[in-house]
């Protein structure tokens, strides 16, 4: 462990007790809350704002910060006293309006809500997938930018910082991404896990007693320990916690694992080590006697003395110094670097590059191509044009299609493999079988800059994800999901691998843009049109069997308007309209030719996105599914839920209400009834 | 590790290399599957079905039997090809059958399908937690059958064997399950860990270099290491993992984690060692080779000599031995203590105590009860009527009300606390902060046998948990889970806790009975009808906050069908009918008074459960939402998606199609909208 010495004044011990102080009343005002770990960690959280983290408050945004992620964010106050402190714009009063409407200082941290704030967290190991993935991001994006540079002297160096807790490392999640992050040897990454052996369910013995410093080292990391009741009395050694956190920034090779050994809700007399303490206000009892404790007048609420508030705020000039020298870096690496310099602006300003779709390939009419096959060749098509554009798979790189051909992969070189050659600057991801752990990763990138990630795994496998799922779509980021394997088309594997209620339970997330393109063109179309977004995830649900390319599917602002008419009724004037997504658009296409030739005109829409389809203009809306055509069904290889709302009380779904089951996958179609005779049934039955 | 001695005679060395040939020839018919580590796990395969495991072929539900998971459900021909050799009824054409509709050996092992197929595996890391969840039942069951025997000498006494492979150990899930099992001690569990490293992105080494050994020491577990590929050439050494089978077995205070080096698809001349033969045939030359360095004559296929046939169907009759022995300690048991006898009977088959709905707590009309507290209140009530009723929650005992006062806590004595006092023996379930794991033990504890096991979380993170819903679902397993904090009336701890989406996301899973209470009485009523049932999973979403108690819910025949009327309008022809659920149908009861004080003849539908709704007869359905009144309202505290079907084209749905907000929740529901105001004024806009 370094020697590196600090300088902790009275003032900075009072801070820390004001901190505490805060936490406290912050609570009770507002009748619930999270004070316990906010009163512990206040040390911990204020050596890091004031004397660690290299930040600039005045400039939440500064490219050359490093980041900080409250896993644990039911903690929020942790982070939100610290912002104040240190001077992000949140206010005494931000502070007083803990867990109000509308206020700056939400029960959970909220990314976009507050300045300061990184990644909305709350959900117990989002937070340490996050931090992995913006330390994976700072890796690429370094590589991006400025490769050459010398270890520690480019202005893309930084660090992240992250606070964890039982919960946290409890979940399933911190497995995965732990060994993410040790096989990736990230040395940018420093984890201080708050040991305070209190959960909800008081005494954590009830649930855990695996040796978790030991259980980090078998991941590759360095694990350093830091125990505040080591001598019998509590003592909040910050100089050891210091020296830890300077012997993690020192270590390059490695992530950092540092085991806090804190009591939780120190120095409550009453409620110290308890679960109460956790989640509940202490009561106005245990305040008073608390401040008594601290040698603070139990009568003040919210008192922060000017002068530690002055100190605090020193923090902003503190780093000045480091923050010019920083300028002075990027200056003189953007005028020697002039290319890479333009791409750095434009990455970070999500802005695509002039004529970048050109580059998207289209596919020949008649030919037959799995959807997830197209995908694979528009991402090896975009590789040269979108160098922001990155990702893998959990696993499934062959079976996703989503390696760009000849890229490296995101590796320590000791690391490659006879399949996948590559480097630390690589681009190819690899995220084991860690579905979760990918989820997380990919907001961590996309939360870090500017740069666009995917990852793929089977739709049925979204499951596994699914938390992280809703965080991108609640952060609004940016983030693809490439999810193949997408229906009972995948065949064999059967019931467990078959996706029935997927599309619609992902449907059902707000701010998640599902898109199931009808073909090969359909899916060039659509990661147009995904791209284009910047506020939003998406997933690409794609098929694992071949499907003809239609006729029609290829203009990609169709397809961006999420729903519109494929095959018109030859007569232009539809009695009935069928409503197809993926791979049933070719069953409707079929049932509309016998249709046709029975003299039924008829209508096909495809319809790869409801989301999109819903934000478009009523009257667009109104020419695809005309109010007087009531006639109408709906196909697609799913739970029939959402339908109902397109094809109306007189319309019929061809769905699945019932679990898969393995066989080749035109026999389960069949046995199913997915076909396109049962289209044409259920259209005349519409009529 | 133990000396015992192996006979392994050229009869048993001649089977493997069968096993071998038929797993090749079966995905070679098949066109598709997984060869590789059928052919590598042969042996130990074999070893354990003829020479390890307890258990009885002729009987495969016989209750004394050891467990056998196959966690690595993609070779599910490890386990049918044994299933075959050592007589559970499946025959060579079933083995030829392989992956095709309506056979017997589907893509992934199927539970309730095959005999002799203890679980539905497929979904990694599943089958580990499920082995978790038997190995506690186990240990349960035994205390509630025969907690005085002597360690080894009860009926009740049997192993758990589970057979994992490197994509089970990479997910999250297996940290949550390995860390608990490690926790409770379970020395009835052994995890044969099959270290190929070799999955579909080939050499596992682009994405795992964890020290798997170290973790799972961590964890508290005895760590066997078998390596076959030790000395340079690959020696398959069955008689060490016997040895360490046999050491597993001994250990009676920790589970067994035995790491076997292998090599995938041995001895195929060009295949071995690769990604390729994880996933896909062979293909007819490498077939034909590798019969070839087994000595076997290339051109048969499906060869299976009688003598090695003749040889491992004497499992049967070695075990014969056992399984009287068996018969004689459980008879004696029986005769010895006739009223646990009867206790287990009953709880085999599943059947509920004569009257035990008694005891079924009911409330006061107009006190005001949160439907958590309730459903606490009659977990309570149940203990002592229902001891095959058992469960807990993800650290969130007092938030989820999953204690019944008073019983113990399962866990081993030493690690009981201040709050929760509890023995090997116990009852109440502390997961930890682990809801993946959570959900696999629970299905592990359902399969085991007839206890009735339930786990709580919120609502919002049934999303962490739902691969292993689904896989109840898809086994029709009765576990119930208990959901609270249920909408966005959990208030201040915001967006990342309020559920949105999650009542119709889990609605679309086949098989899942969704149910949300509307008050206290209804959550009794619900908990009757859900205990009734037996042959599917529900879960049941209830309020953190206080709810009237209304008049009219207390009908348990009507809570059980799933939606009925709780109040007609006042001249029994309404003009209107209003549909709520939860905590909405008070907002419901109050909108109806405004519109019937408005002369609007009005119906309130209370609709607790879709699912039992649905499975009503037509005419009933009728009854509750005549055809002839179109005017209708749904209210929800969440997505729409679903309740079109309900209220069709003319009706309206209240609900959130956003995520929610940190706010008191009082604030939260009149800001988003959820008032009986708006339920009146949707109530006009339907007429």
């Amino acid at each position: 462990m370094s020697s590196a010495s600090l300088e902790w004044s009275d003032l900075d011990r009072q801070a820390v007790d004001v901190v505490r102080a805060l936490a406290m009343d912050a609570v009770e005002k507002a009748g619930s809350g999270h004070p316990g770990t906010a009163m512990s960690l206040a040390p911990a959280a204020y050596l890091l704002f004031q004397r660690v983290l290299c930040h600039d408050p005045s400039d939440p945004k500064w490219a050359g910060r490093d980041r900080f992620v409250l896993s644990c964010g039911h903690t929020s106050l942790t982070l939100y006293i610290q912002l104040y402190l240190s001077g992000y714009g949140l206010t005494l009063d931000d502070i007083k309006g803990l867990r109000q409407w509308d206020s700056l200082t939400p029960g959970h941290p909220e990314y976009g809500h507050t300045a300061g704030v990184e990644t909305t967290t709350g959900p117990l190991g989002q937070g340490l997938g996050n931090a992995v993935g913006m330390a994976m991001a700072a890796r690429r994006e370094r590589g991006l930018f400025d490769p050459d540079a010398e270890p520690g002297t480019s202005p893309f160096d930084h660090m992240i910082w992250c606070f964890a807790s039982e919960g946290d490392i409890e979940e399933g999640i911190s497995h995965e991404v732990s060994a993410i992050a040790g096989h990736q040897k990230l040395g940018n990454l420093v984890v201080v896990f708050d040991s305070n052996q209190i959960s909800i369910e008081d005494d954590t013995q009830i649930a855990l007693s695996e040796d978790i410093a030991k259980r980090y080292e078998a991941y590759g990391w360095q694990v350093l320990e830091v125990d505040w009741t080591a001598s019998g009395k509590y003592v909040e050694d910050v100089q050891a916690l210091y020296a830890a956190m300077e012997a993690a920034r020192a270590e390059t090779e490695r992530p950092t694992f540092i085991k806090l050994r804190t009591t939780i809700g120190w120095p409550a007399p009453n409620k110290q080590n308890t679960g109460k303490i956790h989640g509940s206000a202490l009561g106005p009892d245990e305040v008073a006697a608390t401040k008594q404790v601290l040698g603070m007048d139990p009568s003040k609420h919210f008192d922060v003395p000017d002068e530690v508030l002055a100190h605090a705020r020193e923090v902003v000039a503190r780093n000045r110094e480091a923050r010019a020298e920083w300028d002075k870096r990027f200056a003189s690496w953007r005028a020697a670097d002039p290319e890479r310099a333009e791409l750095f602006d434009r990455i970070s300003r999500h802005k695509l590059p002039e004529g970048w779709h050109k580059a998207l390939p289209s596919f020949e009419i008649g030919s037959s191509v799995a959807t997830r096959k197209a995908s694979g060749e528009v991402l090896s098509a975009l590789a040269p044009v979108l160098p922001e554009l990155w990702g893998g798979s959990a696993d499934l790189a062959d079976s996703n299609n989503t390696t760009m051909k000849g890229e490296p992969s995101f590796i320590p070189e000791e690391f490659q493999t006879r399949e996948f050659p590559g480097n630390r600057y690589g681009r190819t991801l690899h995220f084991g079988i860690r579905e979760h752990g990918m989820g997380a990763i990919l907001n961590g990138i996309a939360l870090h800059n500017g740069t666009r990630p995917y990852g793929g795994t089977f739709l049925v496998f979204s499951d596994y994800m699914r938390p992280s799922v809703r965080l991108a779509a609640l952060m609004k980021l940016p983030v693809t999901y490439v999810w193949t394997h997408d229906s009972i088309g995948l065949g064999e594997d059967g019931p467990t691998h078959q996706p029935i209620e997927h599309l619609w339970s992902l449907r059902a997330v707000p701010g998640l843009d599902v898109v199931r393109p009808a073909d090969a063109n359909e899916t060039s179309a659509a990661w147009k049109a995904i791209l284009e977004h910047t506020d939003r995830p998406a997933g690409l649900c794609l098929s694992r069997q071949n499907l003809p390319v239609l006729d029609g599917t290829g203009d990609p602002d169709c397809v961006a308007r999420g729903g519109y008419v494929l095959q018109d009724a030859s007569n232009c004037q539809p009695a009935v309209v069928i409503i197809g997504t993926g791979s049933e658009v070719q069953l409707a296409v079929e049932a509309r030719k016998t249709l046709e030739a029975q003299g039924i005109p008829t209508r096909v829409v495809s319809m790869p996105c409801v989301e999109w389809f819903r934000a478009q203009e009523p009257a667009y809306r109104q020419t695809v599914l005309p109010h007087s055509v009531r006639a109408r069904v709906a196909v697609e290889a799913g739970v029939a839920l959402g339908w109902r709302e397109f094809v109306g009380e007189a319309g019929e779904v061809l769905s699945l209400e019932h679990f898969g089951a393995s066989a080749p996958y035109k026999t389960v179609y069949e046995q199913f009834g997915l076909t396109a005779d049962r289209v044409v049934a259920a259209a005349k039955a519409s009529l």
